[in-house]
């Protein structure tokens, strides 16, 4: 976690006002830090839990960590010995947290202040409060997504994440092995773990210690390596009630044959192709390879009793229209890949962003304003003249599809993991 | 193959007029055979070609062969000295064949054609065309399905047995060993070898033998043996271009990593538990088995590259109803199955039918007359009283379709496998 501000300069971060928080007694010294964590997008997919108890998973995975300037969550962890008790809030909400919530919760605020330091008097050098008094004092979070939570664009992960970094920056915590703190994360939310850093990010599933604390995130490169990776996030619109992951993965694992052999015999292969691919900047293997995996990920999906769907029409229709234009192109431009819901997300390099805006925008139409939120790519793309060959190609495969089947389209990049914000930033105001 | 006309009587064919031929020679012998042939609908599934050459599986597959009276081809094979060429007429338009249409017919013409018998004359019992002298005489064929060719219920398994069935009866050819005939009815269409015999059909993949001579049908059960097994089939309208199952096998053979599995890990278990529940009329057995390899089929299908899609949203939303429908009855009174397509049928018993078409009924809004084949049944169902438990609990999981999502539905049941008509039906009338 570095410790810049640059990034919420670039792009203060909006919250309608800070919670007012009325102290009983005011003098009384309270902690806190602010901080904003990423989302992150899986090229090869997680899916199925290892231990549910610890939260780990049956295969390695490994994702993207997105810009914070374009999809953010932002967390105040606040402690104070007038507190009487752990409190969160989530977008403006109080949370009445049930079991499932608050053994996430509990296992990342004691999992974290575990390993907190002294507090240290910038001034003074004196201790003013020592790493067990941080027990004395309950927490109150609040947490805020600049993205709707229920776009589906993995907010989980970006929630966790900015909540164990926030937690890190009051306790200034420090980890007694690499990737300590990804494990914290992970028990709140397995995705999260990868948030913790930029760039190109493993999982490693572990399971060689007992305690799984080998089930942690790492690194792959950093969000320069491949500085020009892509990412179109097409938020599709979806009728149908969604199967929380949590129960479709448990669901998975004890019915479906075909994601067992997937986890042991088909991802380990994968992790290492597409670390290649990372590594040597191959965006043909590393596309083919993100696509595959995502096809096989709801194809284990689909073949979980009873069965789940993610992808519908609509996402099928992106698929059709990606292969396509990369068939047309005679290379992979762009690859597709799906989490647990419709949404697509596609990875391209940066020559052909614009190019791929322009045919989402031909095929996606337009809801209103605000439909891409970066409108200078969105001028580009409305101006761009799409290769007649390949409008022609489409046209073959796919249909305009109606307006409102795609609702948002969100046009991003790597970015770097959490930040710590400044306290002007705090989403409390104590009183 | 059973040589009565009790079929036919119950339910005259319906063919617009049979094709007028003018014979050069009009005092030269016509042979003419006229058979109807069922389709068939696996439940556990077959995809993935082992030889492409003899159009064999990579696993054994079982399906039920549906009622003549409901789905059918009918054919009628003839032959003369005075033909000049062999001639293909496909619902009343004569086919000129491509290399893989002409390959298949060529298999079926030839392969039946190679065992058959002196003809001898019924009066005179005097031989009138020797064993070798059929091959002098090409051969004219019409066929004709009383369903749409395009709704994609597996008219070609009905066609290409309808084909071998008439070929079989005009040459009164006759098997070297059980199954010799479903062998020749395979190289035209793979699942058409299953609906040469009546009842659940199983198709043994074979292999042993160097010339795929193994790769046969073999009745598991007639079709008196479960004779309380319905099958209501929702015909969906699809939007999207379908991929070919043959371009499909193929690709998929080559890219899915699972379909490996499948076809050698999972697909033998399920042989053994649903001949066994099949055998023991185990509904509940039969109905989980089929559901989890129809879903496990359109995995590996999802799992090819490029991805392949035969279920779409309306089917998704079949799947979800049957699964709401066997939560609320604590047992499975309905199972789907999806074939290439987004067709879903779903088998039931007897004493479900109504109830399962009430439903149907209820959440895919009827298009107009001759929305079911079977006015009765719809009756039935128009008056059936939902229990309102049943209601409520697809309500909270399903919504009314919109009109034409489902275009027709056809009730129907098992039934016997090809059957020869009499003369008068003949598809051809010669002048």
């Amino acid at each position: 976690m570095t410790n810049q501000n640059e990034h919420e300069q670039d792009h203060p971060h909006q919250v309608p006002a800070a919670f007012k928080i009325q102290l009983p007694t005011p003098s009384t010294p309270i902690h806190s830090a602010t901080v904003s964590a990423p989302t992150n997008i899986a090229c090869i997919k997680y899916w199925g839990k290892a231990s549910s108890h610890y939260n780990t998973p049956i295969n390695d995975s490994l994702s993207l960590t997105l810009d914070q300037a374009d999809l953010r969550a932002v967390t105040t962890a606040s402690c104070c010995k007038c507190f009487t008790e752990d409190k969160l809030w989530l977008n403006g909400k109080e949370v009445q947290m049930n079991a499932s919530t608050l053994k996430r919760f509990r296992a990342c605020v004691d999992g974290i202040r575990a390993l907190a330091s002294d507090k240290v008097d910038d001034i003074t050098h004196q201790i003013v409060v020592t790493r067990s008094e941080w027990e004395t004092m309950p927490v109150h979070i609040a947490s805020y997504n600049n993205f709707p939570t229920a776009a589906g664009l993995a907010s989980s992960a970006a929630g966790y994440a900015a909540l164990v970094a926030s937690l890190v920056a009051l306790y200034d915590a420090r980890e007694e092995y690499p990737g300590q703190f990804s494990a914290i994360a992970r028990q709140g939310s397995g995705s999260a773990c990868r948030s913790l850093y930029g760039g190109f990010v493993a999982w490693r599933a572990g399971g060689e210690r007992e305690d799984w604390s080998d089930s942690i995130a790492e690194p792959v490169v950093d969000e320069m390596h491949w500085e020009e990776i892509r990412a179109v996030i097409l938020v599709v619109s979806n009728k149908e009630k969604e199967t929380s992951s949590t129960k479709g993965m448990e669901t998975s694992v004890t019915t479906s044959r075909l994601l067992e052999y997937r986890a042991k015999h088909v991802v380990p292969q994968r992790m290492k192709e597409i670390e290649k691919a990372i590594q040597e900047k191959d965006f043909e293997s590393f596309g083919k390879v993100t696509m595959m995996d995502s096809n096989q990920f709801h194809a284990t999906c689909l073949d979980t009793y009873p069965p789940i769907f993610y992808m519908n029409d609509v996402s099928k229709s992106v698929v059709t229209m990606v292969h396509v234009y990369n068939e047309w192109a005679e290379e992979i431009r762009a690859a597709y890949t799906f989490d647990a819901g419709p949404n697509a997300v596609l990875y391209t390099l940066e020559k052909y962003q614009v190019e791929l805006l322009a045919l989402v925008l031909r095929y996606y139409p337009e809801v209103g304003e605000g439909y891409v939120n970066n409108s200078e790519l969105r001028k580009e793309a409305m101006e761009f003249a799409l290769e007649a060959g390949l409008v022609e190609a489409v046209e073959k495969r796919c249909r305009v599809r109606d307006i409102g089947d795609v609702k948002m389209v969100y046009c991003t990049k790597g970015g770097p993991g959490p930040q710590t914000l400044g306290d002007q930033c705090s989403l409390f105001e104590f009183v």
